[in-house]
């Protein structure tokens, strides 16, 4: 009987669809579910007729592999991924691959790298963004690992992705746990730009009083230049659905309680570890956090007071075009922090990330695909070693002239009352990073001041103390 | 021979100071540290003639002592802390007492309470805040752990802390890691406080040119008001010092690059953990990331434009008062978040904290002591289960009064090209945080959209799914 060429671990959604993509591109698949029936229904129903073959036990799974054994774990991040690996690992011997596609944070990836690496298995943690139907059509992939264990997986990989212009969305990211890094930046990355659009829907709705209808059509412009993006797109669609029981757009009979799954979390926690400044994405994180707490706003809205709103009496169509103007640079900005905080990651953990490409396999496949991808991917072609996007010209032209139209949204809406954590910690951001001079001067007086902490001088080397106290 | 009443380990300068100011007290007291050299230069030099013995083993230390012993650790947070408790613990006996004074991670403290007390040990994790002055003459103490331990060494405790009208700055914060936990906010919230004081110098100085001397008066008079603290206490008198080289204002020569010993961090991390919304503080914290970047900010400074700065010709008296009403309800907001994370740790961690205890110890020895701390106080015991300050009649009537000014002054300083992240980040929770509706229901459709991550209805019970490519 001859063997199947990669074994899938774990049948939830994800895991099948990822089985029946593999199988569709010729590959033969063997799969394991830790409870039977889900394997059995599977291969009644959706595996029928495919080149898929079930394993009712690892044992068996291994044995109905080929060697080097492929192994493709899509199993709950955490305990459970440990747990597989321990019953696994004596089953493998020296040089079978484990891949984890599984939603891991990029620490466990590089310890369980360090461990089957010992017994000469090779280990890697890929990030699969797409969803489900991303799963079952082509994801965008990061895989992280060994580079010669790469090497073997990387027609299978390459093959289930999305292509963009025919180029697969997969590229090796880097060493252990590189590639779920770069997956939770993007997931990070994905908080923003998602907060970032339901700001501008929400001072188009309560600036301009859009309805629906005209927010669908903003929106479809939008999506036809500098935002063309899946998330403009999706959000497009959105306006135009109506609620079935109440014959209300849908949009707004949804309760406005944003949930979430971590992974922006870990992004802010990592960038504060690594000293890397990421203001938008962690306002987007607390702004969800906020959105969370229903009752209690609804109580203070009773309580605290807002300014009224002033009635618009200037031009809606540009006002609308300021708005989107301000998306697009703070998006840019978004990026920027997000880049450089990989930037610093490929330094701390020794990865040598290739920022260019990683821009480029976000193109396709993954929620924040985008056409403006492609700029970064021209902005490391132009310098591999630009420490910050907002320095590129391409980026730096945009910022120069839109950045008016920010300050303006931000300005306005402050005025207004209207909440914009994100567009203003965007602004914030540009004018801190583009300032030789901050008054960090002060707190550094202070804490020599309280705390014997010492400074530097702007006109010497050296560390300082005063005896702030003697006249 | 007659035995000591407390002994102290580690003999940096905090230690020391701790030790001398528990010796005027009245208190006896034994002291070691690592290195024996360290001792006998203390014993030689600021403990001779007083109460205060020296132990060059900790065997030594340990037998000098009555019982229960009672040590007070001052010793390298971390890995130090833990290898010395490794040794005192085979010395020690059921009901003795270990005290950890450093600048602990809570989690650390909840562990080797855990630890110790398993052994009967019992383990107080305090706060220390106020520097080395404070550690001397009287700094805020805020002690977690056994209640019954804490009772023992209370009176040492209140006798050293500071006191305001009579009233120690020292009180039982709760279980195990308790009081390293409410000390890290303490710090996270010093971060915020400096930040707001960075921004309204900045603004002042670029907006209205004012020179140091002006900045002087104006923080002299901002002393004498709400804004009493010993943070603009300190910040009025560094505009006073002259640098000896250059005959300029010192603060004019300090480079402007904060530096952080991570506690602010930690305080952001850790909303993060508990879902808690703490913008303001992770803006402060991110500031100094980027103040840091002092080479990448000069260069991008050459590169990246910003508007012109509009000549101000305005009332400049207004101007400034319109600036301190912004740093005065920023400030607020910022403590508002600062204890809703409190409130949100002690369900977590089953503390029990009482929040307008916390207020009234801080209003001493610390860096944060500020008359502004007695209406928290008052706030909480006019509502002990206060969710939120905001909430209450006193700080709410603030926001209503102020909001105008820190609309006025963020509106001012975008337009103008001035970084105000925490001014900025301010306004934008208290507009999310007073608001019943939020733009979070157009990232639920999102979510729901491309990962079927259902949503709830506004006006139905139930979680909801919809085939948004249906039409």
């Amino acid at each position: 009987m001859s063997k199947q060429q990669i074994g899938l671990i774990g049948l939830a959604v994800m895991g099948k669809n990822l089985a029946l993509n593999i199988e569709s591109r010729g590959y033969s698949v063997a799969v394991f579910n830790r409870t039977a029936k889900r394997t059995e229904d599977f291969m009644e129903d959706e595996a029928k007729g495919k080149n898929i073959t079930a394993a009712y036990s690892l044992q068996e799974l291994v044995d109905s592999l080929e060697s080097p054994k492929k192994i493709w774990l899509m199993v709950k991040a955490g305990a459970p991924t440990d747990a597989t690996i321990a019953q696994l690992k004596p089953l493998l011997k020296k040089g079978d691959i484990l891949i984890d596609g599984g939603n891991t944070f990029f620490k466990d990836t590089i310890r369980r790298n360090k461990e089957l690496s010992e017994a000469g298995i090779h280990f890697i943690g890929t990030g699969v963004s797409g969803g489900e139907e991303g799963a079952l059509k082509g994801p965008a992939i990061m895989p992280g690992g060994q580079k010669e264990a790469y090497d073997l997986v990387e027609p299978i990989l390459t093959a289930i992705s999305a292509k963009v212009n025919g180029d697969p969305c997969c590229t090796y990211i880097g060493e252990n746990g590189a590639g779920h890094y770069v997956k939770m930046v993007h997931n990070g990355i994905e908080y923003g730009d998602m907060q970032l659009i339901s700001e501008a829907y929400f001072i188009l709705k309560h600036v301009l009083n859009l309805d629906a209808g005209e927010l669908h059509k903003v929106f479809s412009e939008w999506n036809k230049g500098e935002l063309d993006s899946y998330l403009i797109d999706i959000t497009k669609d959105i306006f135009t659905k109506t609620d079935e029981k109440t014959g209300k757009p849908l949009v707004d009979v949804i309760l406005d309680t944003a949930g979430q799954k971590g992974t922006g979390k870990w992004t802010s926690e990592n960038a504060l570890d690594l000293g890397v400044p990421l203001p938008l994405i962690t306002e987007s994180v607390f702004a969800r956090f906020i959105s969370a707490m229903k009752e209690e706003r609804v109580h203070a809205s009773e309580v605290l007071k807002g300014p009224e709103l002033n009635p618009f009496d200037g031009d809606k169509e540009k006002y609308i075009e300021s708005v989107r103007q301000a998306l697009y640079l703070s998006k840019i900005i978004s990026y920027a922090q997000g880049f450089a905080q990989m930037r610093a990651a490929s330094l701390e953990y020794g990865w040598d990330l290739q920022y260019g490409k990683i821009a480029s396999i976000f193109r396709g496949g993954c929620i924040i695909r985008a056409q403006f991808l492609q700029k970064i991917t021209d902005a490391f072609s132009r310098n591999g070693e630009l420490t910050n996007l907002l320095l590129d010209p391409y980026f730096r032209k945009i910022a120069d002239e839109y950045q008016h139209a920010l300050r303006r949204v931000v300005s306005i809406a402050v005025t207004d009352g209207i909440p914009v954590p994100a567009f203003s910690s965007a602004i914030a951001y540009y004018d801190s990073y583009r300032r030789a001079q901050l008054p960090a001067n002060l707190i550094q007086a202070q804490r020599d001041y309280f705390g014997a902490h010492t400074y530097q001088r702007v006109d010497e080397e050296g560390i300082f103390h005063t005896e702030w106290l003697e006249k």
